[in-house]
């Protein structure tokens, strides 16, 4: 059974989302074992911006030294593009423990940006956390579907 | 005020997708008259999933050809790639009406592909036709709050 923790900075707030959220958390049940972890986002503004993607950045770097021996892959704009197929081929490994991390609005810290070099965009274009959250999901739901030679239902 | 249609072949079944699709209508009606048409889905079979395909497509094109004016775009895996920031650039223009055209999950036919040159990708990876409305209209809010320089509401 694949094994993926989802590393979040900030809450879900829209309800809508957190349905579909679960909606892909139930479909995915029988096939992995998906952890979500929320940390605190740091409340900002506009002087204090910076201060607080570091901050939150130290928060991400905190719980992920726990987790030595993990795949961790930060979804960033700049990261790799995958095609569905290829992320696919990328979590299709039962053996290794998966942490997909999703920043806060603010984005990663210069700090965490250089010491996890492993990352993944979803789109050229920019998502909010929250769609970004649900779009991982999806993608991991639809990897599964690949992955188990199951039909997809639209 | 911009002027969008989003032409979408099926219906929105899932109801936590229907919620946000509605909650960005509400955000962007301050500034921009978006009208979503639905034409019906086939339904379809293993073996007749070509032909519905093509039925789809007719009914796509029979609908735009009541637009010559207007731009149309498919948005489709092949399609050119842009970032929020370059999709923003490729809307603001208040005299032309734009339709956004998403295919069911059977994708569009041949002969709209060859119809309709212009295309724009999400992704490179693939999306359900629902979370493509959903992550257009997104990124239709996400346009316009960068040509009014408004603060994105995360």
């Amino acid at each position: 059974m694949l094994n993926i923790t989802i590393l979040a900075v900030g809450k879900i707030k829209e309800e809508s989302f957190l349905d579909l959220i679960l909606e892909y958390l139930k479909r995915l049940k029988p096939y992995a074992s998906i952890k979500i972890e929320e940390l605190k986002a740091e409340s900002f503004n506009i002087a204090t911006k910076n201060k607080a993607k570091v901050i939150e950045g130290e928060r991400l770097l905190n719980y992920l030294k726990r987790f030595p021996d993990s795949k961790i892959i930060l979804l960033d704009e700049a990261g790799n593009n995958y095609s569905s197929g290829e992320f696919a081929n990328l979590i299709n490994n039962e053996n290794c423990h998966f942490i997909f991390v999703i920043a806060g609005s603010l984005g990663f810290s210069d700090q965490v940006k250089s010491k996890i070099k492993s990352s993944l965009t979803l789109s050229k274009m920019t998502f909010t956390h929250e769609m970004a959250r649900v779009i991982l999901l999806e993608q991991i739901y639809r990897a599964v579907t690949i992955i188990k030679n199951k039909p997809y239902h639209y």
